[in-house]
């Protein structure tokens, strides 16, 4: 082992009900002893939220979902938590709408049910985020975790191919980082490691010609994806999401797909730093080499390859490096230089193939 | 997957701190906020206890520790703990210990830390057991959790090279049981795999020649210790365990070896229905086939064989067959006939190999 270290799991029910939301829904309200829900859910997932919660016995519908989570936005909701007198928040959707349940949890100590339709990994985690005047302010809080997760494969099913690919490898992101980031202990690495296994068997399964089994190959990407956040809640933001949080910020870049096209660039990066990590990666991939392997799961699903094809200046790899480089943790296993990182930049810019 | 499933995950502290554990504990009493702190730990050993308790601020020793917890036993430490007015349980020593603790905590609701000084798993698990006229009763109860495990791998390096292989080994059925219980979900699978695999690299560090490096290998043992228990407490007890607890409660086996012996058994015997699980051992064990790398890694160590030579009489095993077969889960791999199952510990008690 040669470390000590500290691990502390996390309380968390999380329920893997492909079909079965609704029932699965009800019986973790029920075990909360809750009797009146606030649900969360933007209006474009309306018909289908109506049969989820059929179940449930008093219901306050809320839909005003947006990205980021302004704070505006969360005071809105958390007044008719309060005026309606709510006792557990039910998320329907994906990280923007689980964030909204996080902001009224933060305050109003709610506990909240996430039933995610996309692979953000979001209810997984403690941490909750707030905007205000575009200022992005996070922080870490045990009420925001969702005290149950129910998922169900076939809420994801109609997700179109671009976006199950960008929202998996942001997945798949959170498993890499959780292997060197500041509190990665080698339980978050064993956890990051299945999750990747997963991710990638799923991803496969879902670009495969002709298609097996679409529920279970979302399943099993939802199982990774899980993995994976619950090891980088434990581990905490290494390089590759400083990396995505900054560019993200200035550029206003798509979120998913910026993960996808930065990873393997931070992956080549570290590797020859970090032995265990690029170990546990390479098996996961089922490859002989982490940074081969993943790039064979990217070219097999199509994935995104070039930030200039997201909306980012070519000027902007100057202009973010020094908050990137104010931002990644001391003891990422590759020294990042500026000269270092802007050629990483650059590379993730054009979409060369990483060195 | 092809599976629903539900998996809890318990909250629990855990602190790797080899060389440490006097400091580490005294963070986890502070991070309870206790003020004093009753530590139970055998006489036995006393002068090892001293120290590592040096820095806590009010301490009631009580060192009254029987196996299998009578409840007698478990009385007297409650009436300690209740007037003493401690606000801590604190357990060092192994299953027994812990198991004590956990006695008091389910009546008085005491939080406890465990420094674990075997590779027992108990200190992992929500699992109580007391012992009236003879008969044990155990329970599942949250408040028994301890809140913090503190492993301090200098603890257990004195521990003697059987102990510690039949030890490692009653660990290692944690995980190799966790694959099939009846609540093994994909989770419990891949924490024990990755158990299972530290329990490997462990031992057979903890035997080779020359030694490289103990307290290294101890830590790695306990980690691996501590995922399998984890897996088992969340999984539930299955085929090897029901054997086990039959014939150990019998026949006053002792508790490590004969877990050591059965195991190869059980595992031949599930091998051929349990697909996925073999996979996850084998691959943890660094080889082709389960059934050979557990025989391989058991050869390495020297494992106890037969449990003849542990005090169980032959006639035990016609006796013992219709209490197993009433135990065992109905969900068990490879159905369990009469006949089968009296080959199997025949072959337990020979110390045949397995077929």
């Amino acid at each position: 082992m040669t470390e000590a270290f500290v691990h502390e799991t996390l309380p968390q029910r999380v329920v893997f009900a492909a079909g079965d939301a609704r029932s699965a829904l009800e019986g973790e309200v029920i075990a909360l002893d809750a009797r009146r829900a606030m649900v969360i859910a933007s209006d474009r997932d309306g018909a289908r939220v109506d049969a989820i919660v059929a179940g449930l016995p008093d219901v306050v519908r809320h839909t005003e979902v947006v990205m980021h989570v302004p704070v505006e936005v969360a005071q809105r909701a958390r007044e008719v938590a309060s005026q309606a007198g709510v006792d557990v928040v039910v998320a329907i959707g994906g990280g923007s709408t689980t964030g909204l349940a996080k902001a009224v949890a933060l305050t109003a100590g709610l506990p909240v049910i996430a039933v995610p339709t996309t692979f953000s990994g979001s209810e997984a985690t403690d941490v909750w985020g707030l905007t205000e005047d575009g200022v992005k302010t996070t922080g870490v809080d045990r009420r925001v975790l969702p005290r149950s997760v129910v998922y169900d494969a076939t809420l994801l099913t109609t997700l179109p191919t671009d976006a199950t690919v960008a929202s998996g490898l942001n997945a798949l992101a959170h498993g890499v980082d959780a292997m060197w980031a500041p509190r990665a202990d080698p339980i978050d690495r064993a956890l990051a490691e299945e999750g990747i296994r997963a991710l990638r068997e799923g991803l496969l399964g879902l670009v495969a010609e002709p298609r097996s089994d679409a529920v279970d190959d979302v399943d099993r990407t939802l199982y990774g994806a899980y993995l994976a956040a619950v090891a980088f809640a434990s581990a905490g933001s290494a390089m590759h999401h400083k990396i995505c949080h900054v560019l993200g910020g200035m550029f206003d870049l798509p979120h998913a797909p910026t993960h996808a096209v930065v990873l393997p660039h931070v992956l080549a990066f570290n590797a020859s730093n970090a032995p265990d990590a690029v170990a546990r990666i390479a098996r996961a991939l089922g490859a002989d080499d982490a940074v081969a392997g993943l790039a064979d799961l990217r070219a097999a699903v199509s994935a995104p390859s070039a930030l200039k094809d997201l909306g980012m200046p070519e000027s902007g790899i100057e202009a973010a490096v020094p908050r990137i480089l104010a931002a990644i943790p001391a003891d990422n296993p590759t020294p990042v230089t500026e000269h270092a990182l802007t050629q990483l930049l650059r590379a993730a810019y054009e979409g060369d193939d990483q060195p």
